[in-house]
């Protein structure tokens, strides 16, 4: 990760991950409440969405810890080298994919086994969270204090989105809790290419004094529009899904499941009891 | 900020929240207990408060925005200025009047667009009191130990306030959290009253010794007596609210519905189950 | 305070209180689940007990903050003196003592005007633990060690207190987490009384010293055993008023509301749904 | 606890508690979800396994007692020796022993005393857990920096631990919530053997640097995999029992309780509602 990209890869994966978290719980929110018909039609839609998800999400893990193993100058798996600990850091970082990776392969797992609980999938996002943040929090000893004022800024957010997931696995089907844990993903996505800019400035622009007080406030407010940016994001989005939703949606779905109409809705009024 | 005048604003408005906060929610309450005929007349004349209270949030966010952008040797919205940063201190101000009125934004789409949940405007509003924290946390670096005290203690209530917010945002009804919350935004505005007192004292009065180990000691039991002064506060506002509604509403309800009485139990009672 | 007696008094009031809630709290569970008339005949009985409750809380508190205010060479109610602020330390006490005064007058209050909520007394006395949590915190600079290290211990104690005194406030009727608090209060009633023998050796015992760590590990344990002893206290009070319902109550009831039997068994069943 | 066996012994201790919990909410889970009729029938069973339980938590926790104090060089039950505090680490460690050995009490008096609420075991056990974390955090003072570091982390895990017991007693019949505490306490247990490792290397390896940072940031790593490799033991038992309860309990069961069957049926059908 002691570069630019090592930073910009995990920010895009986190933004991605975020944009589609939100975009996900909008349109199950929207569809219940407007086209019920079409709900349960898409339900299997939504369910082999999930599977995707979860091999994206593995796909991603590998790519993270493949990047952090082999790149030029890395440790190539090899853990201890010539009396010493070898690149400890890159293995940090690989452990942190790896418990990604892990909840993938539980959101896989969750939603393909029965007898297994669907809030497996939540507990194992927050764990990985965690777990990042733990990481991260033992990560930057000895660094400059702008490095590490923008490492604990990381951690603080992870232990939110930690926090947020968990509070989700126990308290189900809260939409506003999914927007915020989405909003925070986001906030940590964009947060990475922030840190990117900030310790290694792409060529061309000056570096970053470390050690100045005043870049320290300005990160402190920069945090903040990064955080005010991704309500925004989410307000829109909502706002185009909504009119997506309303549009087209419910065209297509009323062609779509108009014989099955009247025996779902005598299902969805007994699901409801 | 940097004035007296500059805690002045910002207290004044905090304490005008939490007193209509603490207004509305007790009124609501004592409705619903004491004349359940009222109660539904006056669901429109509520929700019609709720959207003037929002635009007075936005307001009052414009105003603090503008007060700290376009004062006198303001910051003029300029950012970065001779090759560094201009007056962070204002835009840290003006960041956490943003996020106080994007709360407002919120309240009013809540509750004008009726696919939105309702508890949105209560998750912005935690949002909202939990950046300022943040920053204010980060806003007081080398200043003199009272200085540092009396903002440390502002960040406590700051984030108790945020976290009762929050539990309201979980909890939905909880008549005792609401006033809560309306307390420790009042003693809020207390306090930012307190701060100028004590780091700017209006002209006159001698200056506090800003080293001094006895004014920690008495600031201290002063912040308890700003909280107990909340609480008789909002006890007198429930004594007398409960006494206005006994007295007076009750007669002007009985002539003003009296004709759409019965319909309405009928309604309330199919509400109720 | 700033002797033996004065944490002795504080120390008693809290175990006394501690004890009685527990005893309470047992009681009604144990009424509940063994004899079910006795219940309701005990309901009137219940309630004049938690005035008298409130009453004697209040009268706790007003000793207590007479005795911090005019004791011998006491601040006699004078706040500032001679250009600087007058032992503050007892202003800190008296404060205490007056957050619980508001706690007990709240006890009755909820008890009596049947409009304001039960919980209401629940979340005061959350307040005034936290309150207290608060005024000791800061409340200790400048002292040795293990004057301080007793003291963190008891704020320790009052946050857990607090927290569980909030918890009962948000879910209700839990009896484990009642006992639970009864049984942090009585250890802070004790911890009061160790805090006074170690800081203030009555006649006799020689001094503590306040500087040596082996001090420090020895009271982290005898803290646990403080705890303990509570949790065996809590264990024999149950068994004894177990014993004591099963025995005697059940005669006593039976005799006094046979005649009422019928009627209040229909009563309970329609509650209970 | 001076030596490798001492940090041995409550390593195995907690690695068997966390692998039986894990097993049993397992296979309770699972019974639940797979054959109803067998449930019933192991009621009994389960009853009788947790009083077993009780009684091998009581006997772990006189173990590590007895093994604290009458070791070679222990304080015989003496405490105070020769105008000095004796031993006071051995006496911690009997302290935190005590603590669970009252679980072990109240586990057993919870499901044989029937006017006792069952969650008073989940409640003991969070409170032993918290008091293990507090003696452990006022446990390494003046010792050398990854001494400190890896009771840090046994204190953190021990909190989460408590925390996660804690929630377990709030909110009742959460699989996932206990399977997370019983990964934990197995995470506890490897842990306790990790640290033997790394301060008291058993014969033959070379001594740790107790000061060097990259032997810290390796036992970062290595705990987030001491806790991946949790979460791949309890993923594999679940699997095991799973196919356990599939194959082999179903006949056994079916061919026990057949003649029970239909009226088993229907008084579960009834306990559902």
């Amino acid at each position: 990760m002691g570069n630019f990209k090592g930073h910009a890869l995990p920010g895009t994966f986190f933004f991605i991950m975020g944009l589609w978290w939100s975009t996900k719980c909008i349109l199950k929110y929207v569809c219940r409440k407007q086209n019920r018909t079409c709900y349960l039609s898409s339900k299997a839609l939504l369910r082999r969405a999930e599977i995707w998800e979860g091999i994206v999400i593995i796909f991603m893990a590998l790519t993270g810890m493949a990047g952090e193993q082999f790149i030029a100058g890395g440790p190539y798996l090899a853990l201890y080298k010539e009396g010493q600990w070898n690149q400890l850091l890159g293995w940090h970082h690989t452990t942190m994919y790896f418990f990604f990776g892990l909840q993938g392969v539980s959101h896989i797992l969750s939603f393909t086994i029965s007898s297994l609980p669907v809030s497996l999938s939540k507990l194992m996002l927050s764990n990985a969270i965690f777990v990042e943040s733990f990481i991260f929090y033992n990560h930057t000893h000895g660094r400059q204090m702008l490095d590490i004022f923008v490492h604990q800024l990381l951690v603080f957010t992870t232990v939110l989105t930690g926090l947020v997931a968990f509070m989700e696995f126990l308290t189900k089907n809260n939409v506003l809790l999914e927007l915020l844990r989405s909003s925070l993903i986001m906030l940590q996505g964009t947060w990475f290419w922030q840190i990117g800019f900030v310790l290694y400035p792409p060529s061309g622009s000056p570096a970053w004094n470390l050690e100045d007080q005043d870049n320290k406030l300005f990160l402190t407010i920069c945090f903040c529009w990064h955080y005010a940016s991704t309500f925004i994001i989410t307000g829109m989005n909502y706002a185009f899904i909504t009119w997506l939703v309303k549009s087209r949606l419910k065209r297509v779905c009323a062609s779509e499941v108009g014989l099955l109409k009247n025996a779902d809705r005598e299902q969805e009024s007994e699901e409801e009891v």
